[in-house]
């Protein structure tokens, strides 16, 4: 094997380290880690992808250093060297200049090396060294794609101390300033941070409905009028105000507009490569089969809603027989056991369709990572819908209102099947009685298990299985090493002691799951949507929320610090299509809950209510429309601090321009009486016959107003006559 | 009087020609006009005015010829000599490049003079020259206003070859091309240029209505849903895709974003002025202040409704007398005679209305002319829908469907009062009978009369009024000399013979109204609405209106020709709020449409009816919003020629710059010997301890390489066992 390489003959394999003895202290912000895994491949192939992979890597300048990794992977350490990581750090600001994310030009010329003002800045450049492709000037390493499907990740290394400092100061506080976001923008980049803003600017907000809900609750009546219209308000005034704070803080991390420099996803495949004249290479893919593929979402749509509605519908038949017929012990659990055991349901379900929803994505096949977001964003958020606001729905408008006409019918049914098998004795048949309270119930049953499990699922899953994997894995190496065959996968990681403690975290890092922030993001905005479409029912939930948005903001930061691999510091402008997400759940919220007061704030259902329920909806529609409508005007006229300062910093760049240019601003004014001169012989002798006759200084006052005494005197002999 | 000046004694007053002799052929590129009147002054005030404008205008570095006008005016013809000229319009250049108008500057230092593309770019600076305050470099003459309130106009001169040119070509072609587009930008510039590209774009969508019209009136019921459902949606597509259209004529014109180039209205007041550390000068008014004052027009709105709707009422009334009670003869002319009176009023009624809404926008003070026109083209947008479609609505959803409730009593009402007058031998008592005939007679006489008025009250009232006056002028001066009295007033118009035909053309001009192009688009955006509102009514409508446009957009340009002073060639980058108002009214025309084919479809007003309505409304409404949403993605994704060419343009822009900066692209790619060295070397005695030990070439590849080894040697051994 060794015969493949050449080796300098004096060179040991691993040199030993001239730097001072102790423990390895890393800097975060100049390195990758590349996570190799040859578990698939034989030796030989293995070793021409590891030499054409590190070839890759330092013909892009970077540094290399390999260790081993668990499980057949190899950690190829990559490091920018301070001239090349600070000079790309600087190109990339150019770059944002070439395409207006910021208006100055950072000076200098294409030799400047610079220091990022934040250690993110500098990982984004390394991520673009290692990931752009290598005509953008990168090594062209693009994880599970292509040439590179066997290479698992690449990903930064956490920075923990920097980590935990800011994890006690965040626990410390209640809200979070704009300085605490632009320390979560500096660790892990803006995209991020825009995540946790938004967190932020949610939970400020939700105190207003928690504190008008408990009074709703304790004063006003069930499904009130008014506290549905002040938490629509509330919902809009969210809504647009977002989109602002979104844009200030856009202009305060300078990342207005960012979308703008943008690459082909590396995924993105194309039929032929058409070159313009402006030189410009189109990779061409024909829209109309985009399009057509984009076509396919609606039937999944349709397939997804209809079975998910089935299967509502069964966990309501049982719950009914259990509810209206059985009579047996533990019957208020029981009752509620089957909503309970569907919302615990309902997050996988969600996440498997959201998995169908990825695929469909990659196979539309978009060009650049943001419209590939956009897309799938827009999927999950229509998923999401489906399988969280459907139940409530159905029991809204269809369960609770025809209940009355179904439920008797369903129970003559069942109780035909199911009491042949369990007997007469436990099923006595009552009148069905639907009502308000079924609602309320349902909905606190899905929001509080969805929470609930949720959480679970989010946080504490995860770190189970990565705590349960690493304990297996370190069993299985002792169990090795004491049987004798594992002497030389011990070997491998015999690693130097300075080194050992660093490279077990780097490993443990290695095997933890991408973070994926969308997910956060889709939490939180389905969340606001309960709000948004269902606040009346139950104005007790944004109180809940609120405490539980307290801790999700704290708790979202340690996962990402201990479950996550450090994400890359993609930069954003703001949470992207979610914006629209939130637009369409205030829209519609202003319809359902105009529906649902309509319906429940008053007991009977006779048919005149079902006659006027379209009016009611026209109504809260149009003027939640109009009220948007203003809001936005005023919001506008309002502005942000950030956008008036940018504003200012443009018109005084724009002013020292215009100064150096208009130092002869008024032409005519203070001549020389030779300039003059010169202009007037000009004059005389120019083209335009017109302007040859009044030439001389003053003669065109002197013509003038011997004209005006002229008209005078004409009209003051008229006026004698 | 002569002692106030000091004319040098050599000098006449006016200087003989030293040019060819024969009539003057002006160049209209680089003059304007300023018309003084000084009728309500006395000699000494005049005087000191005259000469202060005189001085202000030279001082901008123009040259001054005055000339007598009509009606004790003076008429200064100011002219930029070439230097000057040709750096305002480089300096325009470069203005619009600093605020991201165009994105290629065009070069050039401070002094360099260039040749305008086109006329009205000339026109533009001359104009800002004149116009503009003392520090933005201009004269400062604001007609009108404050100082100048005695300066009643400037104007550029028609250009009336290229006019005639350009009508004569107009009247050949059935469609404008881009081309054409491009020549009225070159002499009008691109505010009045988008309306005729406007104008234009509406002529040809409507050639699909007319069609379909014609196809619906001969073979489809009368409210035909289907020609109803056509209708909206070509309605959509025409609004969506004008959007698009005026971006790509943006973008050729390169006005794209234009309105960011823009200066304090003069006749804006401000509270004080705040200067802030950009040293930018804030003219600060209360933002409050604007907004309280915006608020009136809601109750002017409000009384303005009721007002019309009274009056609408009124003429309904005496309708109903006529129609259903009168039995003598010309019964049918004298049936929809009301209408017509009506119709023939509105435009007076609505150019009223527009007066006081004119004045409260003045009021409420805006900073921009751009917030002043988008302000006031809402107020009147707002006045149009009311006056225009209120009567319509009010016979489609009260008269016709409460008719029969209503009629009859307000017939007794009536015939008490009035029978008593004329005695009972013409008024028979007959069962009213309202019905859909009833709505679409309605439409067609205020559409039809609305169309014919407005084209006299546009084109033919002002030509008689302007004739008139002209001839009434010439009248009375000639009347003056046959008196003997008015030698004085003769002598003023005693022209050179070379000039005297040019002056009496600018004479003539100088007593001409201003163009507002508002008023044109306004009226296009109306008549839109009438199809989009009202389409199933009467499918003949259409075709009516395709008619009308084809004679329109060249009597407009004929209209502005010679009805008008020529415009200020001012630049926009489109139609302006319109397009909101254009967005509004196809989505009202989605409510009404579906309203109206509900209740007309067929006959018989049953309650059931009324009670579907909401339904249908909620349902007609939505399908039209998602619609547009997706034509909207559509479009997008479509784009234009031109965005798609600039967008390249762009592109190769960044990617010579790019080139530039990446010289030194992939940084470690065929390095020297030698350099590669002094890298080991840097590396080596680096402070990063990890990255000290795989220094040497390849020895990255070979630690890999071996670890590869030993890892599959484990695995082997392990499956052995």
């Amino acid at each position: 094997m060794d015969s493949l390489l050449k080796i300098p003959p004096s060179t040991p394999i691993i040199r030993p380290s001239i730097q001072t003895p102790g423990p390895y202290q890393e800097t975060c912000n100049d390195k990758y880690v590349v996570k190799y895994n040859f578990a698939d491949l034989d030796p030989e192939e293995a070793t021409e992808e590891l030499k054409t992979l590190l070839t890759d890597l330092e013909e892009a300048g970077l540094q290399t250093e390999v260790r081993a990794g668990y499980d057949e992977t190899l950690l190829i350490f990559v490091k920018a060297p301070r001239e090349l990581l600070g000079n790309t750090v600087y190109k990339s600001r150019v770059k944002d200049w070439l395409y207006g994310v910021v208006h100055d030009h950072p000076g200098g010329t294409k030799n400047t090396v610079v220091d990022a003002h934040y250690e993110s800045e500098d990982i984004l450049s390394v991520y673009h060294l290692v990931h752009w492709s290598k005509e953008h000037g990168g090594a062209g390493i693009h994880p599970g794609i292509g040439q590179w499907k066997n290479v698992e990740a690449i990903f930064p290394l956490h920075n923990q101390r920097a980590n935990q400092k800011l994890l006690s100061h965040l626990s410390k506080r209640f809200f979070l300033t704009a300085e605490d976001l632009d320390k979560i923008r500096d660790i892990w980049g803006s995209k991020i941070a825009f995540y946790f803003a938004f967190l932020q600017t949610y939970l400020v907000f939700l105190i207003f409905p928690a504190v008008t809900g408990v009074v709703a609750w304790l004063a006003l009546p069930k499904y009130s009028l008014v506290y549905a219209i002040t938490t629509c308000v509330w919902c809009t005034v969210f809504v647009e105000y977002w989109k602002l704070r979104e844009v200030d803080l856009s202009i305060r991390w300078r990342v207005r507009n960012v979308a703008q420099v943008k690459t082909n996803r590396p995924q993105f495949t194309w039929e032929r490569v058409v070159t313009d004249c402006a030189g410009r290479k189109h990779y061409f893919f024909p829209k109309w089969k985009q399009v057509v593929r984009q076509l396919l979402q609606f039937p999944f749509f349709g397939i997804a809603t209809a079975a998910l509605g089935l299967l509502i519908v069964s966990v309501f038949a049982i719950e009914v027989l259990i509810s209206e017929s059985y009579e047996g012990p533990y019957k208020f659990y029981l009752e509620y056991l089957p909503t309970v055991l569907l919302a615990v349901a309902l997050p996988y379900i969600t996440s498997s369709l959201e998995g169908v929803a990825s695929a469909l994505t990659q196979y539309e096949n978009h060009r650049t990572e943001d419209n590939h977001e956009r897309a799938l964003a827009q999927k999950v958020f229509v998923l999401n819908i489906v399988t969280n606001y459907l139940p409530i729905l159905l029991t809204a408008f269809v369960y609770v209102p025809f209940g009355d006409d179904v439920v008797p019918w369903l129970e003559v049914l069942i109780g035909k099947v199911l009491g042949k098998v369990l007997g007469q004795q436990q099923f006595a048949k009552r009148p069905f009685q639907a009502d308000g309270d079924r609602l309320r119930n349902e909905v606190i049953a899905l929001v509080v298990t969805g929470q609930i499990s949720g959480f679970f699922e989010e946080n504490v899953v995860p770190f189970v299985r990565h705590r349960f994997s690493g304990w297996w894995r370190e069993m299985r190496r002792l169990r090795h090493s004491r049987d004798g065959r594992g002497a030389d996968l011990m070997s491998l990681f015999d690693d130097d002691p300075d080194e050992a403690a660093f490279l077990t975290r780097v490993r443990d890092q290695s095997m933890l799951r991408d973070y994926d922030v969308q997910e956060d993001i889709a939490e939180i905005v389905l969340q606001s949507g309960y709000l948004a479409l269902f606040s009346p029912v139950w104005p007790l939930i944004p109180l809940g929320f609120l405490v539980n948005n307290w801790i999700e903001l704290r708790s979202d930061f340690l996962k990402i610090s201990i479950e996550h691999k450090r994400p890359h510091p993609v930069r954003t402008d703001g949470i992207g299509p979610w914006v629209y997400s939130l637009n369409m759940l205030s829209w519609l919220g202003s319809i359902s809950t105009a529906a649902i007061v309509h319906m429940f704030s008053t007991s009977g259902w006779g048919p005149a209510r079902w006659a006027s329920l379209p009016i009611t909806i026209f109504v809260g529609e149009h003027v939640f429309l109009l009220f948007r409508t203003l809001l936005c005007f005023l919001l506008n006229q309002l502005g942000s601090p950030q956008i008036r300062e940018e504003r200012s910093r443009l018109y005084a760049t724009r002013l020292q321009r215009l100064e150096e240019l208009e130092a002869n601003k008024r032409n005519g004014l203070g001549l020389t009486a030779a300039e003059r001169e010169r202009r007037r012989s000009m004059r005389a002798t120019g083209g335009d016959k017109l302007f040859t006759r009044q030439v001389e200084e003053g003669v065109s006052a002197a013509v003038g107003v011997d004209l005006i005494r002229r008209f005078k005197e004409a009209a003051e002999s008229k006026k004698k006559k």
